[in-house]
């Protein structure tokens, strides 16, 4: 940077401000990049890409850190970013969109470099050239979100609920009114029952309702012992508790009379194992992609949208 | 300020640096300091006092996410934090003392303005007269230091276990390296069965070592479905739920045989319910303590020890 100065004919601070993305004069800018290129500096990249050099920090906006999948991929992140020598904000919205937008603020203000953001609040208006890396859900077109196959997982489920001997498959899901990558667990579990010829029932209720819509159609659907259905595809694992859960004290037994599969897969840290069968969300590699994302150069190359492998694991509500 | 500036006779950085602690030539001192005092300003506290006009971002050092008591506690203080404005800057030690280091570096220079921090690590030598409280362990003398009441909760759990009938009482604790509130829990216990005329039998294994050698105790301890105890004080609730687990695969049935009460009383994120009878620490209210620890000026007045009350919550492994 020194060379780049003196070749330059400009003082430090100035080669500093246009490596950093800084505003200066036309003339001065022109210096310093052309010198820095005589000499091999790849200013453009650095005046474009994150500003890695000032405050190490990157802001993580989870909406909770009480659904076990959350502290987890906070866990992951933190870890990840902790190897790149970077710090963690963590910002916790408890769905309150403000405290999303504080984040975006933070970064044009220079206290933190980026953003990483899984968010259930609707659209933000914002300039949006900003280092962001969303999960799960997208702010706007263009940036990258990563988030595990739920379409794919979906399908596993189906796949896994009929080998194992379901005829009627049941879909339990939770939608968010805020579009995104986890409502397609839905679409694949129907779609790949549709390919195999089974008809599934299904009831989608939002995140405003309470699951007690879930246990209305369980009472109107069993009776006695039996139940109507004999495996239900849950879009996560707390559900799939419930459910379970609900349809033990209706005289239903699982996995024996029906079979559930959840979504989510995060280990119980007091059992050590998971809450049920499950499709379950590679959370680490998640965490990493959004670090690497964010701090590479190439983030906006990289394609929108970044879809990592699920798998199938059975534990104790499934016959396998 | 500008007041003070004006009858010091000098600029507005240097009462700026005087009331943040920032070294300036003693004369300056003096007269910033009789300039304020002459206008009510309290300089000597904010001098003294945390920095809270200079970064807005507290350091919180917790080991993991993954524990959900963790879990919790970091949402609570989070929360706290926002409602005064505060940015939280979350790190995951994994027992490492360097990521503590680190947040006292953070402090040092200024980009945060205090640390609260739960820690295993052994103490670190360092020179202290920074804005730190911490949680169930103390750093260094004189810090404030939160926690539950974990000796009265030991006590509770044995009055509650006598209470409910067991006259052969058992106390599994785990016990990290380094000395914490937390070791109260089973002194407390050991205690009250004294005072109560029953003998304890008790197993004490360090973190280091893994819950095998409560799994080794009571196997040599059960024979068939008879058992040498009919009740257990576990000093975490992931203890308690391991334990009912072993203790049911031995055929020893919870609560009718055994009864179990463990210790922190997080909700179940799934159940929405305790994983077991447990002694319920006040998670928000530690926090809140912590917070308010901090950013107040009278944080070393506040005295070192500060417990919070615990109660009793039955859930599934005692007969109540």
């Amino acid at each position: 940077m020194k060379d780049v100065a003196k070749l330059a004919g400009v003082s430090l601070g100035t080669v500093s401000k246009v490596i950093n993305g800084i505003p200066v004069g036309e003339s001065y800018r022109t210096r310093v990049q052309a010198a820095a290129k005589s000499l091999g500096y790849t200013v453009n990249s650095y005046a474009r890409g994150l500003k890695t050099n000032r405050t190490n920090c990157v802001a993580l906006v989870l909406p909770s850190l009480r659904h076990p999948f959350f502290a987890s991929l906070a866990d992951e992140t933190i870890a990840c970013l902790r190897e790149r020598g970077k710090r963690c904000i963590l910002m916790i919205t408890n769905f309150d969109a403000a405290v999303e937008r504080q984040s975006f603020v933070m970064v044009r203000q220079n206290k933190a470099d980026g953003v990483i953001a899984l968010t259930y609040s609707p659209d933000i208006e914002e300039e949006f050239d900003l280092p962001i890396v969303t999960i799960d859900r997208r702010f706007a077109p263009g940036l990258p979100c990563v988030s595990s196959d739920n379409y794919r997982g979906g399908q596993i489920a189906a796949q896994k609920l009929l080998e194992l001997g379901c005829r009627r498959p049941l879909l339990f899901q939770i939608s968010s009114d805020i579009p995104g990558e986890p409502h397609k667990r839905g679409a694949g579990f129907l779609d790949e029952c549709a390919a195999r010829g089974v008809d599934c029932a299904s009831l989608v209720l939002r995140d405003s309702e309470t699951e007690a819509g879930f246990y209305r159609y369980i009472d109107e659907h069993t009776a006695g012992a039996h139940a109507d259905f004999d495996g239900v595809f849950c879009t996560s694992d707390w559900l799939a508790v419930r459910v379970r859960s609900h349809l033990e004290t209706r005289g239903v037994r699982v996995p024996e009379d029906v079979q559930i599969i959840g979504y989510d897969g995060v280990v119980n840290y007091a059992t050590k194992q998971y809450d049920c069968s499950t499709i379950v969300q590679p959370v680490a590699e998640m965490a990493r992609t959004a670090v690497e994302l964010l701090l590479s150069e190439e983030r906006r190359a990289a394609g929108t949208d970044i879809r990592l492998p699920v798998r199938y694991a059975g534990c104790g509500t499934t016959k396998d």
